[in-house]
C-alpha cells in the first residue's frame, strides 16, 4: 500500500465533504474558516471525539465511523434545542492508514453532514497510534432560549424520546441488525429538540446512560428524580434480546449511546410535547418525575432498584462489567 | 497511583481553566456552550491537535503541552487578523494517566488562555493510547476583513515576523534555552495580526516551514515567490547553533512550528507594517517578493537553492531527514 502525504489525505477527505453552505464565507483551505451564523441568535458549540477501540470496533464500517463521529455532536446540539450549522474535524490516524478506508470514513461523515445540513468548514490532520476523529459542531438557537440542563422544576415530568438501550445491545457483532444500527448509525433528534423550545423546561441527550444523564440534569437543576422501569420505552428488538436475562432493564438504564433526548416537562405541556414528537417522527414516553431532593431513584413494582455505578465512563474499557443490582426497599 | 473516573478528571481539568469571560452565556457543564460573539463581525473557527510523540516529547513539561495545544490554534486566528474569543478542548488520554500531570497540562492551557484572553467554554474527555489535545478556537474579525491566503498580488513584498527556524532547532533536549522555549511555548502573533488588517493583502502563519507555508499562500493567490536566504531573520541563538553546519538555512526554510506570521504587503504599506510590528512588540523582515507564475524560489548569492521536500509533513515521524540541496542555476 502506498503511503499518502498529508496534503493528499486532506484532499481525499475534504473532497468527500461536499460543497459549501450558506453562512460560510471561507471554508476549508485557509488558516481558519470565516463564518456568518444567523445574526441575533446565540451560538452553541460542542466537541466530542470517537476513538478506535473505545467508541468503535471491528464491526463498524468506515462509513459508520464517519457518521457516528458527527452524529454524537449533533445530538448535543439537539439537546440545546439548536440548529447545527458548521463542523470542524480533527482527524488523527496511524501513519499507514489505508487511504480507501479513510475516504470511506469521509463519505460516512459527509452523508451525516448532508442529512442534517451541516457544512464541514475546517479540519486538521495528525499522526497518531489509533484512528480518531474529534468533531466540533457550531449551531444556533434563538437568543436566550437554549434548552439547558438546569431549568427543571419539582413536579416536572421526565420524558424521553424513542427507545432506550438499543445501542448498548448493539455492541456485539452478533446483535440483530436493528440494534447494530442504533449503535453504529445513531440519529440525532434535531427536529424534536427544536420543536421542544418553549415546551420543555430542561433537556439533555442520553449519551452516557439514562440514569447517569438524568443524574446530570438533576444535579444541574438541584432536584431528584424517580423513574419506573415498567415505563421505559423498549423496542421489540430490545425485548427479544433481553428475554430470560438476569437484568433485563440494565441496558436501558445504564447502557449509553442511545442519543435520545430526555426532557423535563411541565405536566400541562405534555400534549404539546407529544405533538412535537409525532411531527418529528419519533415518540415521547413519560418515565417518571422530578422531585425535591437529590439523586435518581429507579423503582420497579413499587420497590427500589438500587443503581450502583450506572452508566458509561469513557475511561473504562468496553465490556467491563457495569453493576446494577436489585435491592429490597 | 489511583485511577480517576471521567468526571473527576473533567473537574480537575476544568477547574484549572479559570473563570468566565464576556460573551459566554453558558460555559462548560451543559450539552453545549452557549456563546454571544460580537454582533456584526465574522466568526473565525479553527481546530488543531497536539499528540504525544508527534508534537511533543519527553522534554516537554505538562504545562508546555497545555500551552502549545492552545497556542498553535491562536496562531491560526492571528493569521486571519482576528481576535480569539472561545476555545473547546477534546482531551484524549491513556487510562492510567497521572492526575497530577493532567492538572499541570490544564494549568499550562489555562495560562495561555488567560494571557490571550480566551475563554475555555467546552471540552470532552476520552480514553486513548496516547495523550492528545484537539483544540478548537473561535474568534471574530470585522465583517469581510479577514486576512486570507488568497489576497496577494504580483509585486507584493513577502514579509515575516520575528525570527525563523528557532523552533526546529529547539527540538533536541540539549538545545539552548531560547530555542527550546520557541519549540515548547510558541507565542501566537495575535496583536500583530490584528494591526495588519487593512495593511497586508494576505497572510498565513508559518507552522509547517517557511517554504511550504509561503507555497500555500502562492497557490491560493495564483502567484510565485522568490525569497533570499541572506534576508531570513535569524536569531543570535540560531546563528550560534548552525555555525559550521552544512545547511545553515535549512531550519529557517523548512523547519516548521515557528508560528510567526507571513504577509503579502504592497510596497507602499511597508512603513505602516513596520510600525504595526513595533507596536506589537515584534519586528517585520522583508525576505522577498511575489511574482507572476507558480512555486517558491529560494535564492542565495544570486543562485537558486533548490528546495526539495521542504517543510513539515505531520504524517512523517519526527527526525526523518528533510532534503534541502544546493543546486547550480
Amino acid at each position: 500500500m502506498r503511503r499518502l502525504g498529508e496534503f493528499e489525505i486532506i484532499d481525499l477527505f475534504t473532497r468527500a465533504m461536499g460543497g459549501r453552505a450558506s453562512g460560510v464565507a471561507v471554508g476549508i483551505g485557509d488558516d481558519a474558516a470565516v463564518l456568518r451564523p444567523p445574526p441575533g441568535e446565540d451560538l452553541v458549540a460542542t466537541v466530542d471525539a470517537v476513538v478506535e477501540g473505545v467508541h468503535f470496533g471491528a464491526g463498524f464500517s468506515p462509513e459508520d465511523i464517519g457518521w457516528k463521529a458527527l452524529a454524537v455532536n449533533l445530538s448535543d446540539v439537539a439537546a440545546m434545542g439548536a440548529r447545527p450549522l458548521f463542523a470542524l474535524v480533527a482527524l488523527a490516524l496511524p501513519r499507514r492508514e489505508d487511504p480507501r478506508r479513510l475516504a470511506r470514513v469521509g463519505r460516512g461523515l459527509a452523508a451525516c453532514a448532508r442529512r442534517f445540513e451541516v457544512a464541514v468548514v475546517g479540519g486538521n490532520l495528525t499522526a497518531a497510534r489509533e484512528l480518531s476523529l474529534s468533531v466540533t459542531v457550531l449551531g444556533s438557537v434563538k437568543r436566550g432560549r437554549a434548552l439547558l440542563r438546569s431549568g427543571a422544576r419539582a413536579g416536572d415530568l421526565v420524558a424521553v424520546s424513542g427507545t432506550l438501550g438499543d445501542a448498548a445491545l448493539g455492541l456485539g457483532p452478533a446483535a440483530p441488525r436493528a440494534l447494530l444500527r442504533r449503535q453504529r448509525r445513531p440519529t440525532p433528534r434535531l427536529a424534536l429538540g427544536r420543536r421542544m423550545l418553549g415546551i420543555a423546561r430542561a433537556a439533555i441527550d442520553v449519551s452516557d446512560g439514562l440514569v447517569q444523564d438524568l443524574g446530570h440534569l438533576c444535579s444541574a437543576s438541584g432536584l431528584a428524580a424517580e423513574v419506573a422501569v415498567e415505563r421505559l420505552p423498549l423496542s421489540a428488538a430490545y425485548r427479544r434480546a433481553v428475554r430470560g436475562t438476569k437484568n433485563p432493564f440494565e441496558a436501558a438504564l445504564a447502557g449509553g449511546e442511545d442519543y435520545e433526548l430526555l426532557f423535563a416537562l411541565p405536566p400541562g405541556r405534555l400534549a404539546a410535547a407529544r405533538r412535537s414528537a409525532r411531527a418529528s417522527g419519533t415518540r415521547l414516553t413519560v418515565i417518571g418525575e422530578l422531585l425535591p431532593g437529590r439523586g435518581v431513584r429507579v423503582v420497579k413494582g413499587g420497590g427500589d432498584l438500587a443503581v450502583r455505578r450506572a452508566g458509561h465512563d469513557h475511561l473504562r474499557p468496553r465490556g467491563e462489567p457495569r453493576f446494577l443490582e436489585a435491592a429490597g426497599t
